[in-house]
């Protein structure tokens, strides 16, 4: 691999952005970025062993000097003038289905903090390197891609926890398209309506078939898809939901 | 009057916040929430002097404890089993249209705070007098209007300071639409499209004539109508513009 | 009555257009459009017997010379001159909730007819009226209105013959907003979200109660308040629905 | 090639239609559907010559006779058992951009019939050729693809011409994504939110440089890669934009 630039996954778990990060491997050494390192250590070790390159870092998107931290150590690494060819943003924090009123504050605010904060902050560290990735003429225009769900658009009874976030970070990533396509980065949103197939979910849906789940490697060719396309032709926003879902 | 019922304003200042407490005073006793007491004493006064009742409470929305003491407040004033006929969200926090990349990250958070944080205090503070109000059998349905914006469906360049709070306000109020509807609770959401017409827009859009700003009065009367729907007809959102804006 | 502005209503049947006639009379001379005459003759003849003045007239919206037609008898009784304080298009063709292979062609064409050609038939009859109403200093700014419906804005499975023509409809209505707000004429759209109470529903919805289903007259009211909005504060589209409505 | 399943384009002419057909082509025979011959001769010769399979047929997508001559014809050709891998409508009607007062009943009807009507017609034809795509296992699931634009969301001053007919076609997609998507049909919808790079544009936009057009044969690489999304991610609707553009 002689690629320069990077891609930055951040929320690398079990499923998409395991998925995502394997994909991106395959024609750039990836960070990966969460929390606990026992999110990202395994999956780092495997690329590293497969030929591709992977570094791992402990980070909290919702802080952001944690985030800064991140990119300090992304530069030790890949040096001060690292750019990046994609950056996708995959956190999202915990959340209740629970009755509004019965909603602990520290529950709403947390994951608003991950989603919208985070977003803000990953975006922040992100843009500058992406925007190198344009100034080096990378293969596909740099690509900033946030992960978002059904309650990106739509917010549910007893949902407010999780929904408000998902509607603030569709909202920054509206608005950094429109800022930041003119100069050559395309920023995305995937609207994720469905159960993603991963360990956690194995049981969700057995009696509707294999079908009824939406799986991780397939979001990660939609993303590379969405990364490929030319500066002509930037798709901002895409559904992804099995077939047999209903909406 | 005579009313046991009362209406909570918050983010009162010299626009629509006052147009609504002046409104709603004709039948309701009113509660007005601003971080300044000079944004409330002259209201609360010429409400009192006009054979109204107001009370002002120096409360930051963003801020639980600031919302919890304001209706321990509201209590003492008017009884443990106060009930509210209306709750209107009017808050918004500053922001800073700017690159993205100048944005200074306290400008980001405090605005979110305002919107979101502000809105999720104010709703679980107001929801349970609300809820009280529907077992008092208030004339109309108890109702918990959100003002919203153009940047609460439309995310500009520059503007995520802004957009990201009014999203996440606009998923609050509709989440809160969907579980307090059927408990008899009347959530609606108001995306104002447009420069309302106060003294700090005064010179603002002038060529345009007359007629080229909102009237809050007018604002306060579409809130009134909203509040006065029957629980057969609840209207969750409504745009508003002048005539000429352009959309 | 001494207003010589008139209010037309197209698609009268014992639902919303009859409570939005009556509403209208009250201030208006009513002119009554619908295919067949036994759809408005009772209610004209209330109208006129209760003080106010209507006139019927047999109108298919969908031909475009037979609204000619109307607005050449609307003219010979109420004078060349005559203006319209309001335009409120009701009509909606027949439809199959059926799968789209086994949905006849002349269903689709007929449904799409009413709503599609039917709203462009009676937006180019009635806006010469509304633009005379804003000569003529109406005392509400003239008011054009379009009944849409849940399939306005959400078009699900089976549903094509329906949600095509109420789409269409609402995309005139907002581009009519658009071009003629500015001129002075006050273009709205309602999503009637839920089943009216009327004689044909009478038994649906049963066990939820006698509020599960919206008033035709609290409709006529909300139509009302658009009605009287003043020209700084225009909303383009509410939403109606019952309190206990799943949406 | 091999394969016994045809892929159908309505609405060849010089831009989007004819990079689908080429693009389709490498894996398809095609079929081209144009109501001039002049549309689709010269891109059968180019297809035919290179290698692959294609059969222009006369067809008016709004004349549902039409379109079911044209499904005789490509039994006659490929069998009666012939199945579809895709179908894709790229038809659009005629419209002025006019002062709605000013806009030919004609104009507003055949405008409405090419989108509405004729993504009906052509629905009907195909889906029961693309089930049978399902049924003899397709590769990729048997793809339904409509071109919209701009106008299928965003209905302007004046433009009502156009963006009835796109809204309803819009309505049209949604309504079978979701009754065929269980069964096995990929429907999708795409907006093309700018200005295509064809001939007809050539001097359009010069001055803003060679990105600021969309490229139809990136537009035909986008449709192959929806064409490929597996059953369990499915996406229904992209937007497509050139990175310059304002929105």
């Amino acid at each position: 691999m002689s690629s320069k630039l990077i891609a930055i996954v951040a929320g690398v778990g079990p499923g998409t952005g395991a998925s995502v990060a394997r994909k991106f491997a395959q024609t750039y050494p990836v960070v990966l970025l969460a929390r606990k390192p026992e999110n990202y250590e395994g999956l780092a070790q495997e690329i590293n062993q497969s030929g591709g390159k992977a570094l791992g870092i402990s980070t909290d998107v919702a802080d952001s000097k944690s985030v800064k931290n991140a990119v300090q150590k992304i530069k030790e690494e890949f040096g001060n003038d690292v750019g990046a060819a994609a950056a996708i943003f995959n956190a999202s924090g915990g959340f209740l289905r629970t009755p509004f009123l019965e909603l602990p504050e520290d529950v709403f605010t947390t994951s608003l903090k991950v989603s919208a904060n985070g977003g803000f902050n990953f975006a922040q560290a992100a843009l500058p390197l992406l925007l190198k990735g344009v100034e080096q003429k990378s293969k596909y225009p740099p690509s900033l891609i946030f992960t978002g769900a059904t309650a990106s658009v739509k917010s549910n009874a007893q949902m407010a926890s999780f929904a408000t976030g998902k509607w603030a970070l569709r909202a920054l990533s509206q608005s950094l398209a429109r800022e930041f396509g003119p100069k050559g980065v395309h920023v995305s949103h995937a609207i994720i309506d469905g159960v993603i197939d991963i360990p956690r979910t194995k049981e969700w849906l057995k009696d509707l078939g294999p079908e009824a789940k939406l799986s991780a490697d397939a979001i990660a060719n939609d993303y590379w898809w969405l990364h490929t396309q030319p500066v002509t032709n930037f798709t901002w926003e895409i559904d992804l939901r099995p077939a047999i879902e209903k909406w």
